[in-house]
């Protein structure tokens, strides 16, 4: 086989979130009756449950009758929508960043993680990443020809902190990793990382001298009782070593507009222009126009977001925790929720394949969040709340009729 | 210096197109005065002269309103989206091409390059390009560790084909060259392949088995006379072997939106879609719905268009001839023109950067297309007509100052 097909069996996506309707299902034997009831697609937030932050088309159409200027922005955004946006995250994230050197706008937090991880590994680094972590960072690393080595998180035992292993994590800074990556809050958990855990991860960064990507999108979206640690703002490592990013995609449900920021090290920043005006030129110019509204929000409008998808996690985690053998931590932040499953006498893929067939819901299987997560699945719950309920009651029959 | 540092100089961006806002020009010394006029950035075309496709911005609130279905499509885009385009550009190019299987909707038509790049370049391949063409040709063969075989066109002699060097074509491919890119109409010179010519670059790539990108961005906009052979209705090689790109950005002025095609090879298109997963998962799903509007023009806009521009061109044209040492070929195609300088007194870097302090004209040295072509510039002459021609005249006269 060629060099390249080889490289591309590694990026398989056909479990990726969005991707299902590619799927082949041809060779699944259902048992029983298929269970009607409402689709729900948890591998992603259902904008239409959840709005995009009211006035978002209305700067989009701004944009456009900007015209020239915003349709051919430089590559890494308009200066303008840079210094709005860059001073309302100094405020928000506790860090000065600068518009000018420390910004990069880009297509989504998605290109945002694809330019700094293109803009920081050379063939054969090594490349920390936590299991379970975001299914495209070990992609990322292995498209780069970078090694992963994997940090464990032992999420469901911990409940002060993330459970992030910290030995390891140093054991691999002495055995010459680079680079840390890592998403706050975790996806596919939804747990926070605390302070002396971020603390630590910066101390480690700075004594071995690595860089630090943190992927902060659902950082706003933090449930009752919850606080928040920006790596960026704690001054414990250099800062041209970091680089954090964000986006209005998730909370906010602005993904149709493909639109994230990255900031941090100016030096990296600058590689990452320098790659995006190969990969793409820039972020839709028309679309940068929308981040006016981001942190922009009417009043009350974030407050109720939150309230609202705390109100659905809280009765998904009852009926989860009301079915014999599923373990489940409760999201601290975002939309996630990475439920273990019972003993199955289906495969992870199987049993998300039977899901879809048989009971018209989607979720993701664990094994894209790592390859030991084989019994766990993710759910984003950013959804109609009683379709939401309604969908993980059908779930929850699903794995009776499989279970071992 | 770091492995990545090195990477990264080859990727310098400081004369891209869009990026001369970020030069330092602190250095440039003057002989006389400013020459006031109305600035013209001839780096690209000018979407405030030549505005958008009418109804556009309806077909992207129609995407809005279509809700989530339309944020979170497919990595390679819209179903229906796809076969509606697919539908046009099988009739636009005599090729039949299936929306499910040979289709992908990707961020702009540099989206696509990099996608169809880094889908077929392993580390060590060599690739064959021309020299001059689009300038991200050379850097993306660099970013994916390939190796560049530059074809000579001959341009400025030829006059009923492209000057395309076949013999160093096929001596590339004798060589192990196993890809072979190039722009139809060729950027930046906006010459035309000639039927035969097009037929041995398939004849060729067919006999030693190598895969060939077309970039055709510009292939819509053919002045008076003129005739376009597309590579991909020819028959002469495995499809399997051959990717088609294109886009709205240019002649349709849709840039800000981000949108441009692949289409071709199944197993290409694949990977590109694997790629794009981890690059900036889809075109922004909005911006998606303007494809609707491409290739539905209203009746006689096209025509309009091309008439307007083939305008423009013939008094640039004019202008160059009219002043000695210019040496320029006629456009068939698109909106560029190359002309090559008379001999100057200082180098071309300088030369933009003068022009650009002394006359506010933007344009983009030619040793962005290639590193022999110190002599040459590239405008984009999609202006306002009489802003173009002033701003011609302005350069000029600064020919004049600094001429040997």
């Amino acid at each position: 086989m060629s060099l390249i097909k080889e490289k591309f069996l590694k990026l398989g996506a056909e479990f990726a979130p969005g991707q299902e309707v590619r799927q082949d299902t041809s060779e699944i034997k259902l048992r029983g009756e298929k269970i009607p009831g409402t689709p729900v697609d948890f591998s992603h937030g259902d904008v239409d449950a959840f709005e995009p932050i009211p006035g978002s088309l209305d700067r989009f159409i701004d944009g456009v009758h900007v015209g020239g200027k915003q349709a051919y922005t430089e590559y890494r955004g308009s200066k303008l929508i840079r210094e709005n946006v860059a001073e309302k995250l100094s405020k928000f994230t506790g860090t000065t960043i600068n518009a000018e050197r420390n910004f990069i706008i880009t297509p989504g937090t998605q290109g945002a993680l694809f330019l700094a991880m293109g803009s920081v590994i050379s063939r054969g680094d090594k490349v920390a990443i936590v299991v379970p972590d975001y299914f495209a960072n070990r992609k990322l690393v292995e498209f780069f020809d970078g090694e992963v080595i994997p940090i464990e998180m032992d999420y469901l035992t911990a409940n002060t902190n993330a459970g992030l292993n910290l030995n390891q994590l140093e054991s691999a800074f002495k055995a010459g990793v680079k680079l840390f990556l890592f998403s706050n809050p975790n996806n596919p958990t939804g747990v926070i990382y605390s302070p002396e855990e971020i603390g630590s991860i910066a101390e480690l960064a700075q004594q071995y001298e690595a860089t630090v990507i943190v992927d902060q999108l659902y950082s706003r979206q933090l449930f009752e009782g919850r606080t928040y640690t920006h790596l960026s703002a704690q001054n414990l490592m250099d800062p041209e070593n970091v680089i954090t990013i964000m986006g209005p995609s998730k909370t906010e449900s602005l993904s149709g507009y493909r639109l994230g920021v990255a900031f941090g090290s100016s030096q990296i920043i600058e590689r990452m222009e320098k790659l995006q005006a190969i990969v793409s030129l820039r972020a839709a110019g028309y679309s940068q126009a929308v981040l006016k509204s981001w942190f922009d929000e009417p009043a009350g409008w974030m407050e109720k977001r939150i309230s609202d998808h705390q109100a659905i996690r809280d009765d998904l985690i009852a009926k989860f925790r009301g079915s014999e053998g599923f373990q489940v931590r409760v999201t601290e932040a975002g939309s996630y929720l990475f439920p273990k499953l019972p003993k199955l006498d289906v495969t992870i893929g199987e049993f998300v394949k039977i899901l879809r067939v048989q009971a018209n819901v989607t979720v993701t299987p664990g094994s894209e969040f790592g390859p030991q997560f084989t019994d766990s699945f993710r759910i984003n719950f950013s959804q109609d709340h009683q379709a939401a309920v309604t969908a993980i009651e059908r779930l929850i029959r699903i794995v009776e009729v499989y279970r071992k």
